[in-house]
């Protein structure tokens, strides 16, 4: 079966729990905003995604990428809903009028990603750094470079990359070796060799611009010497550029989209932004793919969970132990859906689907409310959520997809081991996105070390607070929520006092914490959902039971480990 | 890389902590079994495993088997392989000496399979069913059936076929439609489709034997009505049986050993054992099976660690945090190992792999024990481990395997999910090891209400005694084993008693029973490993500090989430 969003299930969170569309509007730039709007936005994101995206999904992965002398041919399929996709507007959702684009805020095109990595994860792949592309040049291109490439990307036209890792480096960008040489014309001439390129080489666009981090002479060593060069495919007097494809990699999913190993040689390009201040340009890019990353992995989720849903719903295995269950009517066996194993998978990872969805949905509005709102208090407030919870939700949404998918893999027995199903495509997929952009160990590191320590716990804290506040402390599940996300602030000034003993010490516990906040959060996105839902309305009520019983108790496990460690080394630094 | 075994990581486990050759000579059997027969079994299968068996692994998986006309064609390298793996006499290496065996013990035969299956799990699937099917054999057949099938099937001249999986029934045996008639003389005609037959058909040896489960006419229905044929490939006479291969799967991977649709064509077969008895006959078959689905988790695992151990001590990445480490000379970058997070994962799946290890060559021993012992009393109990332990290895092992690979893919960013270093062909061929030789959630089933509360714990009871007594109490790490055996034990009572109010409450809680059960079980092994290893010696340490400190927590996690579930139910029957 191929993925159906359900944009009901949407509207209940963005509009009962969220309120979003009343948030948005005291926005300025989304005055106009109502519901009528979001919701014919739901539904032809919807109806689009399950007509023209999901039904290519199989030959993506069967058929795959194919390459040959140098050039990439997309699965069939992916070229005519690549076109369909521009056609109809899409990439350029959130552009601003002035660049072609409609101006909606980044909660609409958040659902739209997630829904378009659920129908077909590789053909995401394609646009999903249009977006990211379009913001690093808004914002850091000059003026000429604007006029050329913003309104091609803005619409889908030109797709682009993000080309960062070289083979002797991945995670450590400080070690990149492409080299630029600054032109008497002004242009940038680009060699150097780029591995892991997604989107390198294909044939979905008529020009592919590359976003390349580079090394102008003299620079100094390290990340502070980066610069960001755009080398475009073909340039602009229609020549092609000296920008090849050697390879694409044999993956172990993921086949919709070619991995490219790329090779700039003498290539022409220009600066985006300072000479040495790559890094920051691309930032902006870095982390709009970690907020997709996330949405990717809680749509990867959403598609096992359809699939064993319905497979479990269908198939009848054994009987089921206790009552007799209302469809068993006259069949020797019961529904797999009746065995109480497979209902605690499928309630348990629902839990996880929609606590994530409000999480990232409002991570989504706080994007909005950042580049926004009137008030730079708000804005800041934002800020911090979005730096502090980005991370969270790249590593646990990722893990969450492969790991929620195994389970959900686990509801066909036998049948899910092989092709036929689709659901081992969903596992297979979902693996690289606990590894790319920024490992999942690196997200821990960047939320603990980076962000969390950094300000000795300040921001954290604040952040905690905010989420306390919206809670309502005479009803019994908020309160222990409180409880939890009080244990967490204190837990984050164990910590740094240890570290200041131990300075190795957050980096062994990053993992820990970063799942201890994801599951204080995940807590609080349950409160929210059950304070808003019908009582008796098993949807909400049966995940927020399955998360209570079975997801919630890691909060203890992890916690214990983190307190533990942390009480070791205090006890060590007084006794030296 | 290929598999390297290393024989002195067991050989420590066996002599120094199980001291398994004593305890084996006090067998009649394998009276004669010395230190130096161990050593040189253990040489030799090593050798064999690494230089014929790892070989080809790659292979299996890129090229795999091709289905063509009924007809499959193994991997290049799989047929000399399989031929120099029969002529060395590792088939027969357990089997009675009367049958042409080597009569060995059960322990020899799991190391030798759990290094096959980390060598090539794609090829270990052809002889792993040999042994099963020839106990089964030995122990239900005519004397007729024994003279013309026994010697061929210890030798491994001929392999064999599990068929019990019909299209409409997984899990569920009793469902089987497959039907025999029996003949004048004394034969059965068999007819039926049967699915997920692995090694159905092959090149690889001349004839294939299939053990078929079907029904005789006017059997009972389910499970009780069920009878065991012996179908072959090729008749006594040379002529091609009814029997036919109609496909082969697609799978995720294993691609190594064909999963065939069987079709049984008026074929014909003869009954083994008693007519609906066929499902006790086949059990012996299924329980070996389960035990060799643990040692292949283990070996798969390992086959992981190994890979991303090797990459880690290669490959530099970014600094490491805390003192400079011996490694760093003048590099820009430190080893991958040098890094917290990446230490956490290599310590804690060393910690798995050994600590299984001990638990699963300390099962094989009690099954020599079971089979050998001149005393019924010491027959009885080590027949009770085997029926207690045996589910637990099998969906802990798997269940490891997989997630554990998946760790260990991680230690390699984006080149774990490239096919170059074969890491992510451990993580697809692992993952259908939590599914065969009865789901994992089956196994958790099997071990709490089949086995533990259908005596009201009374068996499992015993086995916590004696695991124990084997713990030194004055010994600070073994006392707190000894806690969490008591812990377990009184835990076993209150699920017993809270299953009379809610009857569906065991099958809910099975899978945290079975975890809790091996991590209980793990902290034995560790505190037996620990005591035996050299006080500062970390290539046992290490793992230790890692198990206690990363693995050991989910004990509680689990043993809370238990606690709750019997507390809510005894309470809604106090109120009720």
């Amino acid at each position: 079966m191929n993925y159906q969003p359900r944009p009901d299930d949407i509207r209940f969170l963005l509009d009962r729990v969220l309120e979003a569309v009343p948030r948005l509007r005291r926005l300025p730039a989304f005055a106009e905003i109502d519901q009528d709007l979001q919701a014919q936005v739901l539904e032809e994101a919807g109806k689009f995604m399950a007509e023209v995206i999901a039904p290519c999904n199989r030959d993506g992965d069967e058929i795959g990428c194919r390459f040959d002398a140098g050039a990439v041919t997309t699965p069939p399929g992916f070229r005519d809903a690549y076109r369909a996709f521009v056609d109809a507007g899409w990439p350029a959702l959130l552009a601003a009028p002035e660049d072609g684009g409609q101006g909606l805020p980044e909660l609409f095109g958040a659902v739209l990603f997630e829904w378009l990595n659920a129908a077909n994860h590789g053909f995401a792949m394609a646009p999903v750094l249009l977006h990211g592309a379009y913001e690093c040049l808004k914002h850091h291109g000059s003026d000429d470079l604007k006029q050329r490439y913003l309104p091609k990307i803005a619409s889908g036209e030109w797709l682009a990359t993000m080309c960062l890792t070289e083979a002797h480096a991945g995670s450590d960008l400080g070690q990149v070796r492409t080299r630029a040489l600054q032109q008497a014309d002004g242009s940038l001439r680009v060699t150097g060799a780029k591995i892991f390129i997604s989107g390198g080489e294909h044939d979905l666009s008529d020009n592919i611009v590359h976003l390349v981090l580079c090394r102008l002479p003299d620079a100094p060593a390290g990340p502070k010497g980066l610069s960001l060069a755009l080398v475009p495919k073909f340039l602009p007097d229609g020549a092609r550029n000296a920008v090849h494809c050697d390879r694409i990699e044999h993956k172990m999913g993921l086949h919709g989209s070619p991995t490219c190993a790329m090779r700039f040689d003498d290539a022409t390009g220009w600066l985006i932004g300072e000479p040495n201040r790559g890094l920051a340009a691309m930032f902006v890019m870095m982390n709009a793919a970690r907020l997709h990353t996330a949405l990717q992995g809680i749509g990867l989720l959403d598609a096992a969970w359809q699939k064993a849903d319905a497979y479990a719903r269908e198939r009848r295995q054994m009987r089921a132990p206790g009552p007799v269950p209302a469809s068993r009517g006259a069949e020797a066996a019961d529904l797999v859906a009746e065995h109480p194993a497979i209902r605690r998978i499928l309630d348990t990872q629902r839990a996880w689907i929609d606590g994530a969805r409000l999480i990232a949905y409002r991570s989504a509005v706080q994007l909005d409310v950042a580049r926004h709102d009137a008030d730079p208090k708000q804005r800041e407030r934002a800020q911090r959520w979005c730096a502090l919870v980005t991370p969270v939700l790249k590593a646990a949404c990722s893990h969450q997809a492969f790991h929620g998918a195994s389970e959900c893999l686990q509801v066909f027995g036998g049948h899910g081991y092989v092709r036929e199903w689709g659901i081992e495509q969903v596992l297979r997929d979902s693996r690289v996105s606990m590894i790319y952009e920024g490992t999942n160990e690196i997200q821990a590191i960047d939320l603990l070390v980076r962000k969390v320590l950094a300000d000795g716990g300040t921001g954290m804290s604040a952040l905690l607070v905010e989420l306390r506040d919206e809670l309502d402390a005479a009803r019994d599940i908020d309160a222990d929520v409180q409880r939890r996300l009080a244990q967490l602030r204190y837990l984050t000034t164990t910590i740094a006092m240890a570290a200041q003993a131990d300075p190795v010490l957050p980096y062994e516990l990053a993992d820990d914490y970063l799942r201890i906040v994801m599951l204080a959060m995940l807590a609080w996105a349950w409160a929210r959902i059950e304070r808003a839902a019908p009582p008796d309305d098993c949807r909400w009520s049966d995940p927020a039971a399955a998360f209570r019983r079975w997801v919630l108790p890691e909060f203890e496990l992890r916690l214990g480990i983190v307190k533990r460690a942390c009480d070791a080394v205090v006890a060590r630094a007084a006794a030296a």
